[in-house]
């Protein structure tokens, strides 16, 4: 494993130098990672934290790393001595693998002696931002396909870790597979592909390139035929070698079209294998797709089976970074915390100030979520009792829950430096988030013009906010 | 280092157990990678060859990843002894990084056995397509700016590999230093960054927090002014300190600006700082930079010396993958080349066939470049005697050259499986793009409608590509 250590902005350890001289660094902080809201994405799916989670217990600086730092004439030799001796002590609240969150939700604290949590800022916002952004796409993308959507991006992934750690979030996000084998063995999760168009282009006609496909992968019998003429080439040739497997006693598994008129010709490749008795083979479609156009797709009665998604999907083309951040919530004094906000002309962009608890709170007869709510820490929320719930700024908006449960959304993740949940199968979190989604009302999933779920804040937080905005305002 | 031997696609390997039960695996084959043109790539600038070299220098499958292949049931045991021995033995020709290159040329080819060729194929294209990318963003952002630019962006980048190899890409596109620390170690190339708002907001006021930094850092004091308000609180708070450090024998670098309007404030923010009597105080400008913002500040007169760019240069934001592709150039039998060529309803996707060689024509008296011509491998070009160019598909345009130089745009990097280029330090690359970017006239590389640079075919090409295309089209 590489030690990822450095990966931090240089000014998280000037910083930390200023803190140490100032005798701060081992003032404990609160910091969150959240995100706020935009266009794009009205709900996201959370990833990345088993990779944050792995960073921090690995936080440790090698000696190349101080000879390094060093040679930078930066800092002191007391603090280079201090740096080597800094291993993660702090406690981590964040959310699971999968969890559907919204802007605002602290989706990770981090609570900790103020070098670590501004050393740690930087991996953790990569790690978090990245595989949030792709499952997010992923979800969208799978739920616009409605059956199996296989990875196939690498290629186009921004390096190795975009192509591996984008699988990953791929497959929380929905995916049923990725093309990508580094993947596929480090989180065994299923890998999928057969050929390109250089296997047919590398035999003498197409038929004998499927019939060398054929007689290596019996069982396993995709064949892509846009490689000269799908309809006049590609799908009577994949028909041949169909009936020749079946004469061998093996049934095919389908085509794949990779670039025209995927509608047009996906309903005239299925009349085709239709009307050859390969009603089971399966359709597959590939080529510059995403949430849009499979939903063009499928508009035209495109008659597609199974979907392959490569550069929009690896690269979030659309809005490729999610843009969560790492703000001070607060920090202690003697053991008293002094809760922290940043203010802003914005609105919006006002934080949320001391360490917080988020809670969703589900309707008892649907089991559908009704609101997140976000309290401060020490909040307790009694289910047996009605909880009136307000809208975060506008404080008139009011609904009072009756019969409903409440659930935390964070676990505690760190304590003390301790890791205290491990690493779980990349198919758990999958099923984690496929379940979850389905308590989701799909007005607040759908893709067009969802309705926004509600995160509101307790009375209070609200207050505490209120009061620390005005203080501010004020000048104190 | 991790062995990243997997990281490729399934179908590759599918492809190959299909070519090994063929005989096929031995059979040398011709691969080019080129990008095709697009609206926003005019130029680019590439740049990853390095780490394509480091691959393929450690290709090698070891006992794990036999293991798991193995646990795939889709191979045989002869094939998987095969590939336990596999290491790549064939040679690759390449741009240098830092090379400007256009579309349709082929930046690297690799000759090996097919069975490699194709191995090889997804992790060359994640590596060269990723810091191309960004190497080109780079370039387009640093012209725009005309002074120093800052990488900024690891928070947002897609994992830590794209945070990594985006800081090298994005030096050698031009940017003067990079925040990411791990980055910095591993090219040894220069760091920046001073603070964060988290640093104002935790100490009892800005100027407090002012003076505790200029004191950790003396003769590297630049001051983030705008926590709580640029002009009326941070540049007079700047001030006082940098008044206090001159006292004490030091000069302040500067201030930086990171939200609201920066042409604005940089340009009351220069005056107030030439009234103090600090006119060599510099102003640094970050918050959602690009090319584009930039050059918009620019021409409000903003008075900015220094651009911290960050998610917008380290995703690429506008277009988030390059797309190139690596296609099948031809095979040999017996010794003997057979072209190869993809043919396509749109004309520009048309490959170019059998093994080639690029030329960068000069002017001999401006030494400014001309035109890039593509050729069969064994031509030559004779500077001596006038060079006639045809347009790569309207042939009746021509160009006749006399007095000009011929510079091979590729170099030889691997020869029967051993590297014969090492890693050169990254500002070397940096050095070279410069060097060649100035050898282009500003038409060609102007941010707005630049002319398009002209990359010919040969006669003997043109003729060859002309024959299988007429052959094809008989369906011979």
């Amino acid at each position: 494993m590489r030690n990822l250590t450095l990966l931090t902005d240089l000014y998280q350890l000037t910083m930390g130098y200023g803190y140490f001289r100032e005798g701060k660094q081992e003032q404990i902080a609160v910091f969150d990672i959240f995100f706020r809201p935009n266009s794009l994405i009205t709900y996201s799916v959370a990833a990345g934290t088993e990779q944050a989670a792995e960073y921090l217990e690995n936080l440790r600086f090698n000696e190349d790393d101080i000879a390094y730092l060093r040679s930078l004439g930066l800092f002191s030799e007391e603090f280079l001595a201090y740096l080597a001796e800094l291993r993660f002590t702090g406690d981590v609240y964040a959310v699971r693998e999968g969890e559907i969150v919204f802007p605002y939700e602290p989706i990770v604290t981090v609570k900790a002696p103020m070098i670590q949590a501004q050393l740690v800022e930087t991996a953790l916002l990569t790690f978090i931002n990245h595989q949030t952004l792709i499952a997010s796409k992923s979800a969208k993308i799978c739920a616009a396909a409605g059956g199996p959507v296989m990875e196939f991006g690498l290629r186009r992934a921004q390096g190795a870790d975009a192509g591996i750690y984008g699988a990953r979030a791929a497959i929380i996000g929905g995916c049923a597979s990725t093309s990508d084998v580094y993947a596929g063995k480090l989180f065994n999760v299923p890998v999928s592909g057969t050929m390109a168009h250089s296997w047919v282009m590398n035999f003498p006609d197409e038929l004998t390139a499927f019939r060398a496909y054929a007689e290596s992968f019996p069982e396993n019998c995709l064949l892509l035929v846009d490689t000269y003429d799908s309809l006049h080439s590609g799908v009577p040739n994949a028909i041949t070698v169909f009936r020749e497997l079946r004469e061998k006693g093996y049934e095919p598994k389908g085509i794949r079209l990779d670039s025209g008129d995927l509608a047009y010709l996906s309903k005239e490749a299925r009349k085709m294998l239709d009307a050859a008795g390969f009603p089971n083979a399966v359709i597959c479609a590939s080529g510059d797709l995403d949430e849009n156009s499979i939903r063009s797709l499928k508009e035209q009665g495109a008659r597609i089976d199974l979907w392959g998604v490569g550069t929009k999907l690896i690269t979030s083309a659309d809005m490729p970074a999610l843009g969560g951040v790492y703000k001070l919530a607060a920090v202690y004094e003697n053991g008293v915390e002094i809760p922290k906000i940043k203010l802003s002309d914005t609105t919006e962009k006002i934080t949320n100030p001391s360490l917080k608890e988020v809670y969703r709170l589900y309707d008892r007869k649907t089991d559908k979520a009704i609101a997140d709510l976000i309290v401060r820490f020490d909040e307790t929320i009694d289910e047996s009792k009605p909880l009136t719930i307000c809208h975060p700024t506008e404080r008139w908006k009011k609904m009072t829950l009756t019969d409903f449960t409440a659930r935390k959304l964070r676990v505690k993740l760190f304590e003390n430096g301790t890791r205290l949940v491990g690493s779980a199968p990349l198919s758990e979190h999958a099923e984690y988030f496929k379940r979850e989604y389905a308590r989701f009302w799909e007005e607040y999933t759908r893709l067009d013009m969802p309705h926004i779920y509600k995160v509101d804040l307790s009375d209070s937080l609200f207050e505490l906010k209120r009061q620390m905005v005005e203080r501010k305002g004020r000048g104190e």
